[in-house]
């Protein structure tokens, strides 16, 4: 199964693809969709939204995995990420890929097995589970693939009842 | 010249297009999208999105007014309002239509003349200006007349400067 990790953004919406078989993880690929402060936000959702169908059609994953929003200390900041949030589960519905939401301590207890992990610990335990040299820059692109391998983990535990459909 | 307002909302959007010849305002269509809060987010902002585009195509507005997001007492509905506002704005982007932006300040200022008017005479203010029997129902349709109106009187301010392109 193949699972599209994103943490969204309006300046920087990081994406981390990862390929699950058995209970190996293997990524796939990883980086960022990167918007210009400059711009007018309406340009910025769409250049975001054509960026997510071109990783959609190019890397067909089977599922959409993507950070709960929490309230943010500054929420102005938070409205401009919820707007393109929006445009990213927009263009992942359109494509038919079903979407998973996770709330960062889930993200925290599925990649360390501790709900307490700091964001250092969460990165370097990313870093470790996919077998990467060093942990993906900026934060977000490794956030990203936090975010898929949560959606792996969570998997795993029904993979029993759902091992006959793939 | 036409003007599409709309009042953004993840369970009601309001629309309202009003055409401007000269000083003169003409309601057009207004009514609103409406989706069922059982549905799941993504599929909801996909039904605004497919509403949206056919709004835009079937009426062609020259440009687009919505009305600024502000802190709101419940920043869970607003985190949801700001995904939908999302796929609304990148609708209009996609379909090459200006988006303008007014903040509810500027509504009041440009439908009564006073910016601290109260809802109800906005909207009674609202049917006046269209020449309408009834205040239109729910409030978001109103509000969305509301919004298209303003955008018609700051337009009104450049129209001479303007007025050798259109």
């Amino acid at each position: 199964m193949r699972i599209l990790g994103i943490d969204p953004g309006i300046a920087i919406v990081g994406f981390g693809i990862v390929d699950k078989q058995g209970s190996q993880l293997r990524p796939v690929q990883y980086g960022s969709i990167q918007t210009e402060a400059g711009l007018p936000v309406p340009l910025r959702l769409k250049q975001i939204f054509e960026a997510m169908q071109s990783l959609l059609e190019t890397y067909r994953p089977d599922e959409m995995s993507v950070e709960k929003l929490f309230f943010n200390k500054n929420v102005t900041t938070a409205f401009t990420v919820s707007q393109a949030r929006g445009v990213i589960l927009l263009a992942a519905e359109l494509a038919g890929v079903p979407i998973h939401e996770y709330t960062p301590m889930q993200v925290k207890q599925a990649v360390t097995g501790y709900g307490g992990a700091e964001k250092k610990q969460i990165q370097e335990m990313t870093r470790m589970l996919l077998k990467l040299k060093e942990v993906p820059k900026p934060d977000d692109v490794a956030d990203a693939l936090g975010i898929a391998i949560t959606h792996a983990q969570f998997r795993a535990y029904i993979s029993i009842s759902e091992g006959v459909q793939k």
